[in-house]
């Protein structure tokens, strides 16, 4: 198995991807292609120690910007390391998938136009891995589709109850309409429509899930366009980082709540980890023809590492021939 | 001032209804006639000590369920507590708002008929005072319009804005687009020319907002349409449930731990008491010609107190007509 990384995407790159990549190559013994800017990448590698044979490096020129927007990345910057990245995949049966922290926009259109999508589906999707009561759950689609169609919800639904089976192990996803009620009767025509069609085309479809109810794990795969995911996750991601900055405040207001915090340091950490999407990995792009892992912007080394380590089970589940097997032309 | 309540809206109506409303008249003074089934509201009110002339009782035969479909319950319900209520605050100068934490649905629909929107204003919006790090802001629309045009986000930030400025005394409130990315090429064509029409017509507009900056404090204002600014309420909602559970059970694992958390308690319950919508009151419906205030559905005593109170701002601010004098037509 060999995974393409692209070393220029994120705000912390190359830096922190290049860590991330030498600490899976130590730890998962996978082979990584890292592609990019060789003189950055040569540099970032120099400061480490890891089995030589495991990492291959890939020039590629052009770098795209995290903000650019991606019609212009995807014309203008055909050698960036998506762009070239994406190429390898798609033209070599030596490299089983594409990795990046970078620009979500031009990773998702340069996915779409270079690996086309699977029969049966229309559009790509975002997933992503989020922390539960329960334990996990699979909400999708995250930012890849503002403004989707009936069918392209259908398709997300059907693809992530894949996922979920294959990859994540669960044996019978429960997959739930993120919706402002719970009753089939709530929110605006679309929903309706779309809360039908999956009553007929949707494995383990439960019916809507309300937003609070994201977060207590009541579905495996959690289907929404990719406005609202991308708000929901934001949206927490804010939310916990206020409550963090809060409690901050809090603490320095008497020396007996600094040291409760003191006493609970250990639990705080569980709970900003269990909190620290990272953890999970990257968030795949479902529906095209390749295993494409898209990584937070701001990703740190081991949010890397976690991301090239899902992309592995995808490799091994072998999850595109298990979509297309199942998603409904 | 005299204030409409509808005593048989929410979960936990009468009761929790009828004791906001004693604790209110015996703190503010402030007149108020509940209405629901007068059997129930007499019950009630027996339990407890207030000046008997500050209490009206009316008699509304029928009662909204909090999960009836919004529309029947308008042609079928004529004698709600809902229906009646908004009847007397249109017919009478004596009643001067209405307050209900029953059904949303029922209450917006009922609203916008009665009272009929306000000239410039086509679709009724609710917001709702948040807490962030700086100190609140107003989301709006919470639910109210939840497929809403161009012009509908506009007259609501621009709604948002008088009120912010009248009723909760900020000097020049900003006004936030809540999108998916902060550059305004960002989301859909629908955000961007909502972007477009804001920076022409709303006083104090200062572009998008991301999500994750909703808690922030960035924007007074920060505008949505209605099926967003659901989700972003009962995301955080959730979340902060989640959180609080997944505390309580970090807790329970170690002597330690309990200790931290004992020395922490006051501080605990100062983020608590924080993160409480329902310590800021309703949530007004906004656009329509009178001072609604809808409460949320699990409102307690507090909650309802606390809605009380904020309407009590708005009538002391005349807000209907400082808004229609700002609105443009």
């Amino acid at each position: 198995m060999k995974i393409v990384v692209d070393a220029m995407g994120g705000d912390h790159a190359p830096g922190a991807t290049i860590e991330g990549v030498v600490d899976a190559v130590n730890d998962f013994h996978v082979h990584v292609a890292v592609i990019g800017l060789e003189n950055e990448i040569i540099k970032e590698l120099e400061k480490y120690q890891y089995p030589k044979e495991l990492i291959e490096i890939i020039h590629a020129p052009e770098v795209v910007g995290m903000h650019e927007p991606a019609a212009v990345s995807l014309r203008r910057k055909k050698k960036s390391s998506i762009s070239l990245g994406l190429d390898l995949l798609k033209q070599s049966s030596q490299y089983n998938a594409f990795v990046s922290a970078g620009n979500t926009g031009a990773v998702v259109s340069a996915a779409t136009v270079k690996l086309r999508m699977m029969p049966g589906v229309d559009r790509a999707a975002i997933g992503l891995v989020i922390p539960t009561l329960k334990k996990f759950s699979f909400l999708i689609d995250v930012g890849a589709n503002t403004a989707p169609k009936h069918q392209h919800l259908v398709q997300s639904a059907q693809m992530s109850e894949v996922y979920v089976r294959e990859v994540l192990g669960v044996a019978s996803p429960t997959v739930g309409l993120l919706n402002i009620g719970e009753e089939e009767t709530k929110g605006s025509d679309f929903e309706k429509e779309t809360h039908k069609l999956m009553e007929e085309k949707v494995k383990g479809f439960i019916g809507n899930i309300e937003a609070n109810e994201v977060f207590s794990g009541k579905a495996d795969c959690i289907i929404c366009d990719g406005y609202v995911g991308n708000i929901v996750i934001k949206i927490s991601e804010g939310l916990m980082e206020s409550a963090g900055t809060l409690l901050k405040r809090e603490i320095k207001k008497s020396p007996l709540a600094m040291l409760g915090a003191f006493l609970m340091k250990t639990n705080l950490k569980h709970i900003k980890k269990y909190a620290d999407y990272s953890e999970y990995g990257g968030a795949p792009l479902l529906g095209v023809n390749g295993i494409v892992m898209i990584g937070h912007g701001r990703s740190s080394p081991k949010a890397i590492k976690n991301a090239i380590s899902a992309t592995m089970r995808e490799v091994d589940h072998n999850i595109i021939e298990a979509m297309r097997k199942e998603v409904a032309v």
